[in-house]
């Protein structure tokens, strides 16, 4: 177990970093999502015959941004609803068997439940956006030389569609929909929140893709240096000074203030992956109703200690 | 430095796994090579100011599989030629500066020397062919549910391209054209030799990408363990047949009789990312004129002891 | 991710090491059951408000062997049963919260669900039994000197007891009760198996404290070395043979031919903490119904394939 | 070998933080040492054959606190005496075949010396003190909840004992009696000088058990972290807080200013298991004729040049 | 790859700290190299069998200080010359089969190159002075008690006469020789550089031995932590004391305005083997024409973006 | 703790490899004693202010091969003796101040006893022998290409010469004399006793410098690794030929049977510096009386139960 390499917890409550937004940040999301609204919402649902009583499981794919086909996991409460919905991304590189017994402990809980795959990384999600240069192994630098190349463009713009999607089923409530996930899911889940309107509450665990610049300059271990790999393979200082701004467009931090429901966050103080003060960035630049959770003696896993807090936010939100 | 892990020498010598390749393998290749065929072969040079005396350098991109941008360094010695060419191939995740000095090295040898950038792994090379399924972050697991989809089939059939490129240029003499790499580079290398009737001699470090199955079963680090980690993720047996029937047919051991023309090899006893008995595999399939160079205290790195005997090898052939 | 370094898989299917019970083995548990009976069966249950519904949620404590205050969570759903019941053992120094959010999770699928929190690991349970002997640092070598002082001959009876209180609630139903857990867990619900009528099936995930000399001469890494450093702060060869007498009364390779309801086990072949050979002494000695999930990728973790067919088993056998 | 991570020697030597002590703090010790009276002092000698000349061995056994056998080895040398004595204890978890023959060449000094065996840790030094409360793997949590259960108070109320029970014997002189020991040895010894009057003089090295606070917030390795990774599995903050408390009352640096006799301390500067500050902490707190001896390039580690100081110190004080 | 654990970059910039000079420093290499003139100036070649075009190779020995032999490679452009020379150094303990194949790339480039294989570390390079006290393995404290017999003394002053040697051969212009090695060589060249007119540039990677007092407290790493563990067996201040007086004379840093020709260096932020701030040490001192190039992301390592400008660097001063 | 990674017991006791002696060994090892006779033996005394009583303790040297200053600490117990003499040898690297520490304890324990401070590796022990070649950092490799110039004759002729030394001295009884020494202090003992007559007694743990060739193929760390790194960077096969011809020289397994005295040995099983199957290789091959004390849980380090046998042994020798 790590010791604190960070801020001080009294630093990082304060810790606020310039937004590293370009003049066009906010006419690129727009006609980024304009974009996705050319893709037909449309879903397909394949009956799971999962051991288990009380909820109905699917296998489910739709259509993501660029028409890419995306999977994941459906799990529904029996009866008729209209359910409470929410929306599960996954970490980076990290999803056993799709997370598939989670999400059906999620719908255990009384939620329809969604685990979206990420493209490129699960099922049959396909990242069918083609990078014309090349990158790192990984996808923190798939098209980091612009921003309508860049991998994690296609994944907010799919996390969005995914919302869409839940939201438009007969079952769930469109107007109790809450989106969490951690580390990267939990980076997506905010980028879902800033850019729909749909989500009610954002519960996210240590998320990551926030604060990039200081992540390189500080981060221990983790995807986060890809990044740093990327430079040490390409030296050029315009290299790098493009790639920063390719960067800045998908900072969950510059997105913060597009975010406008309640939203939670915690974080593990010797996380080495998502450091504090990274997530503390985002947090402190939020201008929703917010908590953060901090847990001292906790890195970049799971955190038991936030499970009640977040059922009962879901609960107090979702399910009144 | 570790010890040998592996197989005893005398045991590697004779170890020649059976062929796991499918009926259709020969098949698969024809048609394969057959749509590389329909890209058209044209290529584009930016002098580069190099501080040398002696050569030529230059940026050059052509079109690779699918008419993906393809990107490499070329230097040519000064004066009219035709030059013997060389065509280079680097490893998995590993060009920095896209090895632009080691290729002038090589020019100052007397070869007309293409490094080639693998597409998705360095400069503007281009990885256009999407998989419909997700993978583990890298790309030995891109594809890997469809021979046709893989990532490395473009990538071989990029190389063959790139043997052509350079066979078509009026400084070169394409019968006295070699082909060269360690480790990825030295799969793809002779992955082209078997492809290609261009190449007169192949001269290769440690070749990765040859006999998928043992690496799996053996290997103690390095990009092999991707498919490991890819099993973790999907456990189902039945994507493990058949994401091993994938490999199959880029399994460099089952290319091994088609490649014509002298093949040098080398391999370090302490090898832990191309284990040495995966090497012996291809090797000991070869019906080439073959060469093997063994070196007890030597693993995944630079040899200084091959060096001669490479140069020596392609003076003989290539320089004659 | 390491490679496999026990024997393969077509010897651990063969792999029966002889028994190493000393001629009072019977006798010693036959009269270690005696005095637990001795203890009065009672419990507590105190409310516990956690944010689900469908259930009730519980803190339990009742009388362990030897009177010992043992804690744990009770999970029930609401209705009136009687329930299947599940009776959960954690691993080894491990219950971050004592599962609390695991056992919900098992109630929420139909069981009345009891987390035992094991003695002087978790929660307020008390290990009240003295060792005359020191002992290094943590549980493994507590009482070594002695089968009456062995340590785990207090938490194999706790883990009777707490099968027996679980069968005495009227919510439950008595004929229908299964017993699991992994690692630690997976060993103690063995013992409770073979030493209990009352479990209807036992699932265990890889399972410790199984063939302690072989663990002793093999395991790269966790608990079992705390008997190799024992012997090595104690290096006289009576002491180590007098711990090893001792370990025979609880090495559940000894205990599972007592088994007799259907057990489940399954292991990952690069299990470093408990090898994978050491649980194929306990399953080949099983004589009850059995089966075995092996894991080529996996080593001591969650191992997501395993939860269908554990949802599976136990709803066939305990839901039927 | 690391390099200096705690606080620069400048500070070090100025660095004396609050104490934490509880109002009951010198009631509970007086307390403590009544209940410690009640048990009757005696012990036990088994003549042990060491092959050397000049001394005598035994075995010895005595009642510690609560009336808890308590081995050891004792050693003295021929002749009438009395001798000046030397009660060593010795560090956490780490007392091969108890450290025998350590104190014969103690004894070989001219010094009747006791090494004893720690509770729990070693020999037949049984530790019958209940923890009410479940504790991570090792001594440092055990009975964290509560002064009266947690481990240390027995251990340090055994250490007293010791020096009694060395303080009785003929051979003996009682006003020439040292105590030593290193890390947990080290904070033993100087607890059993602040609670008892018998010892002229403390040597320890790199002692234990002080600044619990700062330890947990910076110790880099070692048994400190066992508290670390009690509160993760207990997140409660009011399980932390009171966690403190019980430290608080058997931290040496709050014991400090009882000690009267003549201290001498070593702490190397990379110590990574008992942090320099920890030790500082102590020792800027003593009020009795103190030295402290520090090393730049040492860590938690036999430091070679601190022997002949100690042997100085104990010759002028003991032999004198 | 590591984070930045040195100053940060402003402070680097400035950071000039106090020579540690003694006042006969100058006179002490005075001294010495009118010693070393008493060493007859010769050296023999044996032409050596390259397979490559374009030069000749050559084994060269000559007589160093104290006429101890000195292995090398000598590399020379064919045709009459006379060249720009090139005089490398290697760095410690690491000079896999002399460099050969450097060597030739060096004089591909025009340079007549002489490899230096530094005394006792690689070849038939003799280290025939005799240190009178014993040290730790390898060379860093060979001699530390004395000026005069400390290793490096003998280095620097075969480096001036490996100079001398180079510039003494009719096929090399004298006027046009330069200097350079990374790591140990890079400090041998600056020292070189100090301590002989002839160089016309010194080029050097994160030159080694530069900054003792520094890298002593700071590095994580590499031999110079040799000193350190000196000092861990040698305990004594004053042996300390004389051995960092030694140290002195050889300091890179002390040496620095001794150094005339242009001199250009490079170093890595996140070189943990010479610590930034050290190589800074030496740069800040230099009152030469002077660059340096820094890399935010390398460490002690091959760093690709520093060939180009130290060909042309090399180009400008030496092919002018 | 490793566990065994070398031979089962069952095969080390019959583990006995082939002599690699050449035809002069007996012809080398009678020069180079010869050549060591023409050394005055002298020897000095200065008298060392030690903290306890019963002993004198000095600093001695002594004139060693080619006349080198040897270092050493003397410690005789008070009276007129003549007292049994002990030579001691310490490890590799590693002689912390000297071990003057433990030579007071020997001395304690009644023997006049001499530590040996190996040539090079501590104190004033001038290793005055120059190699020719150069070498891997450490002593393992220097002189390595000629059994004249190899390190390790001067240190083998050094000892035979400290043992002649100590028996010289009036307070010593010359027929009572043993050596003694861990690992290179081992394995130069044992050489000692081979080439001197003196030696009554051999004393060794874990002897270093034996059976080479397997040591070179399967040691997992320590300076065996040194001989690999030296073939690493000198990749010539008539280099490595050459280099192990000149080890066979000085291989302890070569020089067993001259050993007459009483031998006892003690190994660990999981040693990874010195294999056990090199000890055992030396062991066989000992022709005198013998004993081997094995111990299956102990590597490279100290073994506290082999304290007393050697005690007794040392009694019932030398001070029968």
């Amino acid at each position: 177990m790590p010791q604190q390499y960070d801020l001080p917890l009294e630093e990082l409550k304060k810790y606020k970093p310039q937004f590293t937004k370009q003049n066009d940040f906010d006419d690129f999301w727009a006609k980024s999502l304009e974009r996705l609204s050319t893709v037909k919402m449309e879903y397909e649902l394949t009956p799971y015959d999962y051991p288990v009583r009380g909820i109905k499981v699917y296998r489910i794919s739709h259509k993501g941004f660029e028409n890419a086909n995306i999977d994941g996991w459906l799990a529904v409460p029996d009866g008729t609803g209209p359910f409470p919905g929410l929306v599960i991304f996954h970490g980076y590189n990290w999803a056993m068997e799709g997370h598939l017994h989670d999400v059906v402990n999620w719908a255990l809980k009384g939620y329809a439940s969604l685990q979206v795959l990420v493209r490129g990384q699960h099922g049959n999600s396909e990242d069918n956006v083609v990078s014309s240069s090349g990158f790192h192994a990984g996808w923190m630098t798939k098209g980091i030389m612009s921003p309508e190349e860049y991998y994690y463009r296609a994944v907010y713009l799919d996390a969005v569609r995914a919302v869409e999607v839940l939201a438009s089923m007969s079952q769930v409530d469109e107007t109790r929909i809450g989106v969490t996930g951690n580390s990267q899911g939990g980076g997506i889940a905010l980028a879902s929140a800033a850019l729909s309107n749909i989500p009610a509450v954002a519960i996210v665990d240590y998320p990551y893709l926030s604060n990039f610049e200081r992540a390189i300059d500080i981060v221990p271990q983790g995807p986060y240096l890809e990044i740093n790999e990327f430079f040490r393979r390409n030296g050029a200082p315009e290299i790098e000074e493009q790639a920063k701004r390719t960067l800045s467009y998908f900072d969950v931090m510059n997105l913060a203030p597009h975010i406008k429901c309640h939203t939670w966050i915690s974080i593990g103080l010797v996380d080495e992956i998502t450091p504090p003060s990274t997530v503390f960035a985002t947090y402190n630049h939020l201008e929703c109703p917010k908590q953060i959770s901090v847990h001292r003696y906790f890195g970049h896993e799971y955190i038991p200690r936030t499970v009640e807090p977040k059922l009962k936010l879901l609960m107090d939100i979702l399910q009144k």
